[in-house]
């Protein structure tokens, strides 16, 4: 079962956190992964995968206008039907990131996709509508390590869904 | 294969939404639906469905706080892994409708539910993230009747995925 | 006392309801205004206008991309301070219009605008976060003409706040 | 000047933050605070002031019931172009604080107030919609304390705009 994971990714942040998914997706028996920057996204794998994460660090509390340019074209990948999830880095706590998940979740849903989080249906960590890392760059306390164990968990139990869905 | 439809209503408008979504839920062959009141639900039928479609007018531009309450206890349903949907109505075309579906759709993900609007995927009309109707009490272009195939084609496509996933 | 609305358009949807806010907005007395398509901004006028209303279509329940690239690089602008406004314009009611209106007030927020749309204040009709327009293209009982009082009537709110406040 | 910040608070956190927000508020010559728990609002004091910043935990990603409920019978305090703020706290990174924040502007905008966070214009920290705290209940690396000096600087802020603005 293939599953993909797009970012869009300038400092290597969300990257990194594309990484971690694919890493816990890959905890799930007989799963393959793709991992693709925006820029460079293999329509083929895409289209065979059961499921796609897409992530975008958030800039002024949005996604990125590349992720956006690249949602604007993705219809041709049909993508419905397939599990949907999504990302988000940011630099501040308070910058956004969630707000960026919430509206990639909105195009996933426009493109037909079956959107899934997990949620608090597998206990801790909670993971509301997808998971969100911060990184050092500002806050002091933070670094994009802290949010590791949340990535590979996501990945994990999206992965685990989609094997139930689709395997 | 059950299906529920959960509403808050006032004037009856969402109720006859609720009303539409399950009447194009039926359309799906060996579909048996269950509409219900947010203050009498059927917890039973809830339990062993495989969808829930939400909905609530719009409150200033939020959900009703019975719905709000609603929901902080639905934990108990068992929901996570079902299809999960929403909907709204609102007496302006501006008032706050998409952001009750929105924010219902962020519930449905905390419990792990598998979100769906069948989005751009089936042609039109597009359903984006869930339908919304608006009465005629204040705008004098609009009637509720206005957006009665919006609900029932959402309803007829969710009960479609739910069979296709599920049945 | 300046007042500029900057929007994307593309069938003259978005352009219409523009000049309609702009024309509400010249009921204030002393008002200026300057409507610009986002590719063609006056700079120096949006320099010297004490608020600014922007919007843009609903794309797949998001801004346009060109929308959200000129957001990118707004901040040039000076915009801190100023009275922000947002409308959007969609082919379905539920859209997304509203979501824009939100995402947008987002982007407002970050330049640190003082967001207004009037509310419930002023009576009816009462614009939540900021008036949504529908066409006719695909819903038979609208035409964005429906939806001209609220585009005019927020101008003119907008307009007599930033009187109060600037003038 | 007489400003207010209102919150809703289980377990103490969310009422910290508010304490910070109003410590940050009176280091601005002639300030007068109220700070008040949703339950305990003092009605003539927020009528009086010029602006109002209101906070809730995350619940579900969503502001609590409690919240809700206030919210609705708010309209009495006459808010109508008071300058406004929110605010949030959460368990988690990814829990939903800043969606809370989205929702109290969507109230405050809808009351016909003034929404303001300073955004990217002071400097760092910027602060996109509103400060976000995240306590030390689950995640190892966090405690409220880290986001102290955000809350404050956001108050301070507040405060010089409502001076500013009807000083």
């Amino acid at each position: 079962m293939k599953l993909a994971v797009i970012y869009d990714s300038k400092t290597g942040n969300t990257r990194q956190a594309a990484g971690w998914i694919a890493e816990g997706m890959r905890r799930i028996e007989g799963v393959q992964t793709g991992v693709f920057g925006v820029e460079d996204v293999d329509e083929a794998f895409v289209k065979e995968a059961c499921g796609v994460v897409i992530g975008s660090p958030s800039y002024a509390a949005l996604m990125t206008p590349n992720m956006r340019e690249w949602l604007m074209g993705a219809g041709k990948l049909g993508l419905a039907g397939k599990l949907g999830g999504a990302f988000a880095t940011a630099q501040y706590t308070h910058g956004g990131a969630e707000l960026v998940v919430q509206s990639i979740l909105v195009n996933e849903l426009g493109f037909g996709m079956l959107c899934y989080s997990g949620g608090n249906s597998k206990g801790r960590p909670i993971i509301h509508i997808g998971p969100v890392g911060i990184n050092g760059n500002v806050e002091e306390h933070n670094a994009l390590e802290n949010y590791r164990e949340y990535f590979t968990v996501f990945g994990e139990r999206f992965a685990a869904k989609a094997a139930e869905l689709f395997g």
